[in-house]
């Protein structure tokens, strides 16, 4: 294995990419070994904490290095998101004892991103089809059972009679408005080996002109 | 099973112990099923996430159903901590697929604790001395190898050479300066059960007069 500290792509990916496929190659057989847990800020400066599933990364956007993940317009991440966009992640993988901290921004795609009157003055129309594609695509490879879900009653409300949970006819093709994709934008990767001897510990940081170094430090 | 939302104790116990409890249990046969990942927040107001070891309950001070955890005097989430004291702990249990969001204060007993002319006046000396012997008794009951880390040179710096982590000698009695117990104060318990047909949440609230009740709610 090559030394982390001088693996800097100059491919586009991150140099923490190799690493953490490497992680997920080897812990492919544990299903669970794609959560992880997101953090974020509540409106009252509290944190607040959930399993997310990782969804793959995107690398089609001018923005590589983006992970995926997926959530309901009406979860209370997505305000949280919406006033404080900074998020950190914490991976852990069980099988190779080693854990990914991921800290970065979160980009919200929602179906607004679809309808050109809503475009943010900063973004391209380019961008904006890429990122609805994107969103698209995403919901065509869901299963079943995961979209489904987003049919569902709001999630948090007093339950409501399980018959609203039943199986509903599902748009295949077209995700529906409580669909959205999130697009985690690192600037921070904290990766911590705890089989190493004494452990190994490397941070990488992005820097202002968006290039990545890495650093040894202690565990 | 019981009605979880009808499950308010008077013994002392919060009604989300239970439940707790029995995800430890079937989970028991992982190790890493006692990991969770702690939510603090930073000085700059980013959130920061990491794993955590379960060290279980404390139950003997005034205030029950402590959730138990150590942590190194020198690492950031002392820091954050100690400037903001609400964190939201994410525990998800791979074999029975639920997961537990624990939010709450966390109280930092460290060396301090034990020297009468640092208490806060807010604090009995009964108190003090529980905590301080809750500490003690904690640093006692750690591995050699989960002892040893608190003599490494400082988490975080960067790289120094491996000499420095050399196995030491170890003070099996005292805890070193280093050494400080968390103790975890929830006052809300998100529990969410993903086998369930559709699923089953509850949730967990204490008031102010630190009474729990339970709600049943929407995934």
């Amino acid at each position: 294995m090559n030394d982390p500290t001088k693996a800097l792509a100059d491919d586009g990916l991150a140099p923490w990419r190799s690493p953490l496929a490497r992680a997920l190659h080897r812990n492919r057989a544990l299903a669970y070994a794609r959560y992880l847990q997101l953090a974020t800020v509540r409106a009252d400066g509290r944190p607040a904490n959930r399993t997310v599933v990782f969804r793959g990364f995107v690398d089609t956007l001018s923005e590589k290095n983006l992970l995926k993940f997926v959530s309901d317009r009406r979860s209370q991440k997505m305000l949280q998101l919406e006033s404080q966009a900074w998020a950190e992640a914490c991976w852990y993988f069980p099988k190779t004892r080693e854990q990914f901290r991921l800290s970065g921004r979160m980009l919200v795609v929602g179906q607004a991103q679809t309808r050109p009157q809503q475009q943010p003055a900063t973004q391209q129309p380019e961008t904006q089809h890429r990122l609805a594609a994107e969103r698209q695509t995403t919901w065509q490879n869901l299963s079943d059972n995961a979209r489904s879900q987003f049919y569902w009653p709001e999630p948090g409300a007093p339950c409501q009679p399980s018959a609203d949970f039943q199986p509903v006819t599902i748009d295949d093709l077209h995700p529906p408005e409580t669909f959205c994709l999130l697009l985690f934008n690192l600037d921070r990767v904290d990766h911590l080996e705890l089989r190493g001897e004494p452990q190994n510990r490397f941070l990488y940081t992005k820097n202002k002109n968006q290039a990545w170094s890495c650093q040894s430090v202690n565990p």
